[in-house]
């Protein structure tokens, strides 16, 4: 909760998925006039970014721009390059440990890193991005210890760091499981038939429907299925693997 | 130098200026198989990615790669927004130690982040960037605690650094003065004569011509003047204030 009479801008970073949507509603919650920032970088699914506006008109941001990054021109990820997306993988006993093609080479430091770039502009100092512990094992980019490592970064290599203003980056995700989340959510407001959780939709007449068989959509059913809650966004028949 | 018959990649960051060149000459002494990275970020003088293009091709770079982002979509800077690029600033008093309007929010933490994803893809842990001494006090993302910040960071948060392979940030010109960094660049070879160094060239019938005003220019001639070697860039007439 923000100071009485005091409105504060905050970068949030915005995919369109569930765990975005709400660190952006935790944002809002918070009383921070919200800048929501996603990234056209060459993903294969653009329904990505449909969702994400969506999103953040729904929950009120000041302003939702879009970045667009090219990062096919060096490719190396399931999500940019032209590899296969892998399905039904979470329940067996590798995903827990090994880091999945679906890492895209320091997604979230270059995210981040045009998000800090982005807050400067705008007068902000706060920095929304939705890791959570779930996330943890198979991307090393979403452990709490590498968010702490680049808010130390950012103080120093900025012109609002070096003149005295605290960087820093928030992860109100950080700690909960995706069950976690949905209640979180579902707290808060969001209606989470207008996000997207899925690395390899089905688009159709301009209609994305999750695939219901990669990590992301599995996960997600998991998280609905803990928190005992409908998911309003209709997918492909998911069969949920127990957690 | 390497050790003998073993060729390790480096991803070199590469602007197409005298600073860069200097550093993808270093990278290449030291043995390393470059692979050259220039954005295309709404700069307002696109005849530095021409410059960059030539250098590459010149010093055997094993690939340069030219990565699109369009920094314009948020502003904040002389060199991507439509703020006029400052002349004439250097040798008066206030440039010393203030941050300087063409300071882009988070430039360089944005390109090695983008250089760090690109050395993941192709298998390298070793990145190059050409910042140096002069520029500590006006750009807060050019002090060696920064270098060292992102180091650190860059080891947490990729695939690389959570398997055990050391990321190195390397910056050859650290500590040189610009006179040093046109010696050292003579040195190895470097034909200065590809570069362009400067915030706001005048280009014509598809040359360009650097405006001998802005910081970069001026920089840049008080480095040849100190030592004593003749730019073989045609430039507009400048007028050397005393370092």
């Amino acid at each position: 909760m923000t100071e009485v009479g005091r409105t504060r801008r905050a970068v949030v970073l915005l995919s369109g998925g569930m765990d975005s949507t709400v660190s952006l509603a935790e944002a809002r919650a918070a009383g921070f006039d919200a800048h929501a920032l996603s990234f056209d970088y060459g993903q294969r699914h653009r329904a990505e970014l449909d969702a994400a506006a969506r999103v953040a008109k729904a929950l009120g941001a000041a302003r939702h721009v879009i970045v667009r990054l090219d990062l096919r021109a060096f490719g190396g990820s399931a999500l940019t390059a032209d590899i296969a997306v892998p399905k039904d993988r979470i329940g067996h006993e590798a995903s827990a440990t090994e880091i999945p093609v679906t890492y895209v080479p320091a997604r979230n430091t270059i995210f981040l890193s045009v998000a800090l770039g982005y807050a400067e502009t705008v007068g902000a100092s706060d920095l929304f991005i939705g890791v959570n512990a779930i996330d943890y094992s198979g991307y090393p980019d979403c452990r709490p210890e590498f968010i702490e490592a680049f808010e130390h970064m950012a103080n120093l290599g900025t012109k609002m760091g070096a003149e005295g203003t605290r960087v820093r980056i928030h992860t109100p995700l950080a700690r909960l499981s995706k069950r976690e989340i949905v209640e979180r959510g579902v707290a808060l407001g969001v209606d989470f038939g207008l996000t997207l959780t899925c690395y390899d939709p089905i688009t159709r007449d301009g209609h994305a429907t999750p695939c219901g068989h990669c990590d992301a959509c599995i996960l997600r059913a998991q998280g609905f299925a803990a928190a005992g809650v409908a998911d309003p966004t209709p997918s492909r028949r998911i069969d949920i693997p127990r957690p």
